[in-house]
């Protein structure tokens, strides 16, 4: 049977970045990019060029991608050419092969926003997708408020696809901009637009999650005819969100009619690698992953209720609409961990432990791991100390120091100009080959900026580690990321340190505790202890 | 014009318990049920009576509601009479107006799960619910997996469905119970249940959130005839949550066809309180608000996208989808480098500061705010930090104390038991009225427990501020946000903290230094200085 394509068009680094609180520096665009490409997306839209720096920088570091990247812009303003425009002319010199604008389609916005004659705003749209269509570029228009404004003049909102359409617009994007519109009145608008005329294969789909809808949404406008979808991994996006391509790719996938109907670029392997990258772009946010979210959450499999969690170890099928290997997650049911060994041996194998299957150790390990997973541990993202805390619980880690105590003191007054300042200073005390070493340092930086109590620990640990000392020496912390892991302010601390050496290595540690400085400590530790342990 | 009556039956109690981490106390589940009834919802389904002492213990305790409360149970078992189950029989003894019984109605789950021939578990829901009848009951029967049932063996499917009716069953619920059934498919099949004689008045739908479609799929069935919804505030639930009455509610109330067509028992009024509803729920269990969740989110009714703000200044309705004071949400235009003076003078209206436009000072204040965005604040995420450095720039900031100096000590080492243990000591020295006051306090709570530097600094900070001591007694530090702004370890360090108030006020405040004890005390001292404002 002959499947119809369907194209996927990412928008985390342009309308994802509009979430509140979010906002990506450069070489986090290009992290975010890569990982949508292994994804398979068709699209990745990266900012819009001249708006910002950060979009502008993007644009000229990009990774090469199979996606075809994207800059997004706005129509022309009125009373200059398209060639003139200087806004325009940014997002032309991004140089990308897809070039997507925006324009009003919905006549009260015409009027009350730009404030010019209908007529003068389709010319604009009109004018600058020609613009594009001449530089040889691919042209997307984006239907501002499309429904809203079909609902309010359908023949002037389809004037304005039309001639887009005419000047040779590869895809309308039908935008539900307010987020407002429920799905079968999506259905059915799409449904009219290609009545009229407009062919469902050069129709895209942008929606947002204001009601919840956003994901059925999408989906029934491609019922209806629509062959592009636009989204961004876990739903970013302004307000309340975009169509989660997260939860969309998984269900174009596994169920039907879709999976049966549609091909789309991502293959199974890249599936599989869902929950990964969902887990990959809150960990650039420093965002708490959410446990419920569909497909890739933690809870996601978990099967909680006793009735649910008996039957699906008869058969897992009973109470699981899909099996989670395929997007890359895992089944949890709170009473059994056998479904771990075999996972963990192969975690083990990766650090070069090897472990028969059956052993013991295993099932002790695992239970270690959960419990310490239940404090806040994670490590999942912090693969270094994870390998540490295994060889500790088989008897395979050496014992290259001990730290018997540690004091960290931090005050801040005024100095002799009346300013205020802060210092900290931290003492610590070691234990290396039966010798006690005591070092002090301070957090002070050599601009004589104060750097924090976590500094200073690390550099009184570091200072004296004895026969140890110079096989430290080329190790640098690169990263420090603090996250709350309970909720509330008595909860704990989770610190994940990413550590450097010369040789290019790289490798994350993980504390936690109430106490933030105990937590950094924790993870100071393990990341020397690791590095020791691969300069033995 | 004649509107239809839809019911709202709340699971937040039963289902809603099963999400992983949630376990609630019987006096959380009766203030929990007093919310559900001020907000009118028809039923309160309170848990499953004899299956966990908790839940017995709430139907004991549960407070008086127009809502019907009722109790949820399953089919009596083969083997015995259903006077004689004695399940069945500790469910009916919670003494209810309404009890629920799930059922199963998929062939394959009564033979692999049950193993029991197809027409005794007919049998057993027809004699159940007959019993519940004969008591003078409200019954419901939660046709367990019906639509993954219906697809395997319609047959089957209706039988039962059909047995439960002609025992006299008030409601037949539709459960897609692994949450897999796209909103398409809910709406035929159950158009197909109608078509098959079972009235769309005694038909309810309960759904699961697997596919981020489990409030359009309530919807399609709604569509299709069903005239009860199942769900739970803020989409609580087993694995990826049930269906989101918090959602369906407005959705319900403000959008049509649904507007028009149907009437359910929350007024405007009620609907007005929703987003405190869902803000209590969060409280109780502890769990930090989703900011981008539909109609009640704090992110709901952000407008970031500079195009989207400027817009929303001259005409709210241009990019909101509903006014947000409709459910007692509210309009948030975040602060970017970006924003322009008249956005500004909106920020500043919002928080009671009038400025004429062209005030010099709005030029400086906005120079201000870029110049800190550029040191790592964030005021977009914290807007009574925003306040109060517009005060200070403008000369409306009260100066309620003055912090003089403080001091943290953070210390590790082995206690007399030669374990590890830590503890954190902090004093500040405050002057207040020209009075000069020092307060000590350190990290250990109430059960032993470190809670580390910045819980000392915050209690040695509220200890003792003379007359202003008691307005910040109801102040509660609800989340702790740490963030590392610039990349490396050498950078600066982004607290933000979100404070509450026994008014249900929350307000967010931002520190930046690379201290992190030190942003975490700017933080700190913004929370207490915008709680001293709004008491004043």
């Amino acid at each position: 049977m002959n499947k119809e394509r369907l194209y996927l068009y990412d928008t985390t680094l342009r309308d994802g970045q509009q979430t509140q609180g979010v906002s990506f520096s450069t070489a986090e665009k290009c992290r975010i990019a890569e990982a949508l490409d292994c994804l398979g997306v068709d699209y990745i839209e990266g900012g819009w060029p001249g708006a910002n720096p950060t979009d502008s920088a993007f644009f000229d570091a990009a990774p090469k991608t199979s996606a075809r990247l994207t800059a997004f812009g706005m129509t022309k303003r009125s009373g200059r050419s398209a060639e003139n425009d200087e806004v325009l002319a940014a997002v032309m010199n991004a140089g990308t092969g897809a070039v997507c604008l925006v324009g009003k389609t919905h006549e009260f916005h015409v009027r009350a926003a730009l404030g010019i004659a209908l007529e003068e705003n389709v010319e604009n749209i009109a004018r600058s997708l020609a613009h594009i269509v001449a530089q040889g570029r691919e042209a997307l228009f984006d239907a501002e408020h499309f429904f809203d404004g079909y609902k309010a003049n359908p023949g002037y909102a389809l004037e304005c696809l039309r001639a887009a359409l005419e000047a040779g617009t590869r895809w309308i994007v039908l935008c539900d901009t307010n987020g407002g519109t429920l799905p079968v009145e999506v259905g059915e608008i799409t449904a009219a637009v290609i009545a009229a005329g407009i062919p469902g294969d050069r129709l895209g789909i942008h929606t947002h999650n204001d009601t919840e809808s956003a994901v059925a949404a999408s989906l029934a406008a491609v019922d209806a005819g629509a062959r592009q979808i636009q989204g961004t991994l876990n739903g970013l996006g302004e307000r309340c969100g975009n169509a989660n391509l997260t939860t969309l790719i998984p269900t174009l996938l596994l169920k039907e009619p879709y999976a049966s109907r549609y091909e789309i670029g991502v293959d199974p392997a890249a599936l599989r690698s869902l929950s990964a990258v969902s887990r990959q772009l809150d960990e650039i946010l420093n965002r708490v992953p959410l446990r419920q979210a569909a497909y890739v959450g933690a809870s996601a499999f978990a099967h909680k209720a006793g009735l649910h969690a008996s039957a699906i170890l008869k058969e897992p099928s009973t109470y699981e609409h899909i099996d989670p290997e395929t997007v890359g997650n895992a089944r949890v049911i709170p009473m059994s961990n056998q479904a771990g060994q075999s996972n963990l041996r192969r975690r083990l194998a990766e650090a070069g432990i090897a472990v028969e299957p059956g052993d013991p150790a295993l099932a002790r390990l695992l239970d270690t791991i959960k419990e310490r997973e239940d404090q806040g541990y994670s490590y999942d993202s912090a693969q270094a100390s994870f390998e540490i805390l295994a060889r500790k619980e088989l008897g395979q880690m050496p014992r290259f120091f001990e730290v018997k105590r540690y004091k960290v003191t931090i005050e801040r007054r005024k100095n002799k100009y009346d300013r205020m300042v802060s210092l900290s200073e931290a003492v610590v005390v070691v234990k290396v080959d039966g010798e006690k070493k005591l070092s002090v340092s301070e957090s002070m930086d050599s601009e004589g900026c104060d750097r924090g109590p976590v500094n200073a620990l690390a550099k009184a640990l570091a200072k004296d580690l004895g026969p140890y000392q110079n096989k430290i020496a080329d190790m640098r912390l690169v990263d420090f990321k603090v996250r709350i892991t309970q909720g509330g302010t008595e909860a704990a601390t989770r610190v994940i340190i990413d550590s450097e050496d010369a040789e290019g290595r790289r490798w994350s540690t993980v504390g936690v505790s109430p106490n933030i400085v105990d937590a950094s400590f924790e993870a100071l530790l393990d990341a020397i202890n690791w590095k020791l342990l691969r300069a033995e």
